[in-house]
């Protein structure tokens, strides 16, 4: 018998398909298109009522908060011999839905990603209906192009005519990226021969830059104790100054300075490093710069904020997160270099045969795939060029001045109530001080009495339901709320709700 | 003025939102609730006819296939100031689907994701819908649990009553995942101070492994020159006698042998390595074994198959990818840990305190996100999660066994037909000898000859659309067919059309 069919065993097993036994009914249930459309089509209207009607209504909660226990009853988790009935399978949909967060809701403020957009939200399920990969022209002929032309866009925003880019499941990966092709631009041979043979290499962020430039070090090999930490001013952006004492102590070390992470929007404090400053020293030392702007990338929509990134077109290469400001759905993340030399490409490539044949009859440049580290890649563009065509280059800068333009609301009706200190930073961060600290700022446990304030109000919130937003401690200041206010649904009203809740659930503190 | 206020511009933004200007009629379009809802619902149904209907229809295209420069132009890729209207962008929803290829076809071979499960579809609408990211319990807290339930039982399908794993973007990235976790178990100051404070390592993989493995030495700082590279034997399999002979070489260059990548299922071939020899010489010699079920992992389901995998419970790491054999859909791939140790955190985790906060009111150890190299993760969990309710594991090993029987079939009509000449493989790997070339094995060219089929073939089935497959050349064998039959729809009708068709596109070859 021939290899392939003794391995699949004696017993002919096409009985199975061919002919009608006893559990021909139940297959049919699992391979019928038509049920299995009827089911999605059920499934979707559950999806819009429960999360986009009920979700994005603000009488409604933000979250239905079960402790892990009841919430584990509740959704009765195990997975069984046998399958459910098309009834119980769309409760179980809703009651996926119920006990999630709405982070379309308009009082969600917890994360980056806050808010929705339809047109994106309808890319995105289309990119799943589709289900490719988005790695030759083969499979995806309509995402390689649309790829191209998004890259080139968001490229001339940064300031470049030409140059490379990849979608990337996120910025932490799109960081490591930078980092890599940064290494391979330094050390070629690291790509064969590993970093036995080349010397101890320093890498520069601040202390606010994103916590990946750490878990990137540590993942390429380079390790933490070589990313040196660049200290910070008041408002979170680092020092040029003394990012120079940190390349002469590398230096001193006998560690290779190459690879400076400038950050274009710090994580909780929003803060933005001066990047011609951070380039001309990245010159100055023949240094790899990277902007990660996962966050603040999205200034560059706007003729009135841009002057915030102002040298970015200096970079050698940029992250920017279209999931964050821009509401392009979770994933959406790119890294954009400024090289021409293929550079990307020449550091990831490992020519699979298998995938990337040589002999196809179209221009296998298009074959993009092999200048990712991913083999099977997601399909990220789509929902951002859908949004895009839908709104304008113009919409998507209304988006990023309204966000602004909320932020400076808030700030002024903070500043008009006592309850509130704001921090001093460019993100709208701030401290509520309850009745029993008012006044008491001079008193030895102030500090620790405060740190205690956010959690407890944040608990209770989270019982409540009413909304959502995060807290941390950060170098020396105690816990305290960060806001973010980027969905385009939001209102002053919303801002003014937000206020007012906070007093409420902290009133008795 | 308050430092926020200050960079937010001078000029009051708020008329922006309050006032009624010339530009609110265009506002209210783009931020409007009700306007979204009714876009995304006629795109879904847009969405329903053309890819679920028409795409799953076999007398309908598998790909409209276009040139780039005709599809560039069809597609009006160009992001401009203004947004379209209503009408224009349900046109666009339409062309990209229109335009791209549809693997949910029953005649879409091409790829091992071929397929679609409707259940799994509605888990991803859902997760796209719900937008959140899989780190904390706070934002996530139904797929913090069900992902820790998904991982629990595939962990018990491999045999491990206890363990640890994530979900990650693809197979690929579970590889590496594997590969940094294997390097801080064996040297765990890697983590900070990089390889340099380390020996040079090596890495074992068969010819067939997946190219994942070099792109991970090369991105972990590791180099591709120390992955080794162990023979197989005709049917593509790990030859364990060239792993013991690759290990003393790598020892006698002073490489520390640490880490073996075996494979389940190789990706051309099918091939399954022998894990249980290569277990006994992983264990002999101290080293990691990794095994990468990516493709053959779901036989796991399957108590007529899994035999192939016997000894998989050996291992120190297991990749799958429930989003091939499965079908739950781009993207679903797991890395599984044998350790109990918490590993995998202490290796990953930056401990980001902005995230992570360790005041929460919630047991914080259901913050999982620090396991992982990404910050944002999306959620994978959730469509394999529904699909095994619907259709439970008698189900998934249903569509498993389904699979081998149709791989069977077609073995078995290829042997009755002269044109067909069979891989030595376990997947249906196959030449087809088109008329010219029958009878001419002895001649001298004819393994050139035969090497230009496959492409011609593949072009004229693309143009025509009727179906799709996969080719390549591989170890001294020249460009042969490769078969995906893993779509729960398919029948041995699709089967008797894809060799009839084949036969057709190369009969005057």
């Amino acid at each position: 018998m021939h290899g392939v069919a003794a391995l699949l065993g004696n017993q002919s097993q096409l009985e199975f398909i061919k002919s009608g036994t006893s559990g021909e009914v139940e297959r049919m249930r699992l391979w019928s298109i038509s049920d299995g459309k009827l089911f999605l089509t059920e499934a979707f209207n559950v999806i819009m009522e429960e999360i986009l009607h009920k979700g994005t209504d603000s009488e409604e909660k933000v979250c239905e908060w079960k402790d892990p226990d009841q919430l584990r009853a509740l959704l009765d988790l195990d997975l069984r011999e046998h399958g459910e009935s098309h009834k119980q399978l769309l409760q179980r949909v809703r009651d996926v839905a119920r006990y999630s967060v709405k982070t379309c809701h308009p009082r969600f403020f917890n994360q980056l990603f806050a808010g929705v957009d339809y047109h994106a939200l309808t890319g995105r399920l289309l990119t799943e209906t589709l289900n490719t990969s988005q790695y030759t022209y083969e499979v995806a002929p309509v995402f390689v192009l649309m790829e191209e032309e998004v890259l080139c866009k968001l490229r001339s925003l940064v300031g470049w005519s030409e140059g490379d880019g990849i979608f990337c499941p996120g910025g932490s990966m799109s960081n490591m990226y930078a980092m890599n092709v940064a290494r391979y631009w330094a050390f070629p041979q690291v790509k064969t021969q590993g970093l036995w043979a080349t010397p101890r290499m320093a890498i520069f962020t601040s202390q606010q830059g994103h916590y990946s430039m750490k878990k990137a070090a540590a993942f390429l090999g380079i390790g933490t104790d070589n990313v040196f930490i660049v200290q910070v001013d008041e408002s979170g952006s680092m020092r040029p100054e003394d990012l120079e004492a940190k390349i002469v102590q590398a230096k001193s070390q006998d560690a290779v300075p190459f690879f400076v992470n400038a950050t274009a929007g710090t994580t909780v404090q929003g803060a933005f490093d001066p990047l011609n400053r951070i380039a001309d020293i990245s010159e100055r030392n023949g240094m790899w710069m990277h902007v990660d702007a996962a966050w603040g990338g999205s200034v560059l929509f706007s003729k009135k904020h841009k002057h915030l990134v102002a040298g970015i077109e200096r970079a050698n290469s940029v992250t920017w997160n279209p999931h964050k400001m821009l509401l392009a759905g979770l994933q959406c993340s790119v890294v954009l270099f400024r090289d021409t030399t293929n550079l990307l490409m020449h550091c990831h490539s490992a020519k699979a045969t298998y995938l990337f044949q040589q002999d196809k009859f179209y221009d296998t440049s298009l074959d993009t795939g092999d200048k990712s580290i991913q083999c099977g890649r997601k399909v990220d563009c789509l929902k951002l060029w859908l949004m895009w065509k839908a709104i304008g280059t113009h919409g998507l800068s209304e988006r990023v001045e309204k966000a602004f333009a909320l932020a400076r609301y808030l700030v002024e009706e903070m500043e008009k109530r006592d309850n509130f200190k704001l921090g001093p930073f460019v993100n709208v961060c701030f401290w509520f001080i309850p009745p029993s600290l008012r006044g008491k700022e001079n008193s030895a446990d102030y500090q620790e009495s405060l740190s205690k304030v956010a959690p407890v109000i944040k608990e209770r919130m989270m019982k409540r339901g009413t909304m959502m937003v995060g807290y941390q401690p950060m170098d020396g200041h105690v816990n305290f709320f960060r806001m973010v206010v980027v969905s385009p649904q939001l209102t002053t009203k919303d801002m003014d709700f937000f206020l007012d809740e906070i007093e409420d659930l902290g009133k008795d503190l």
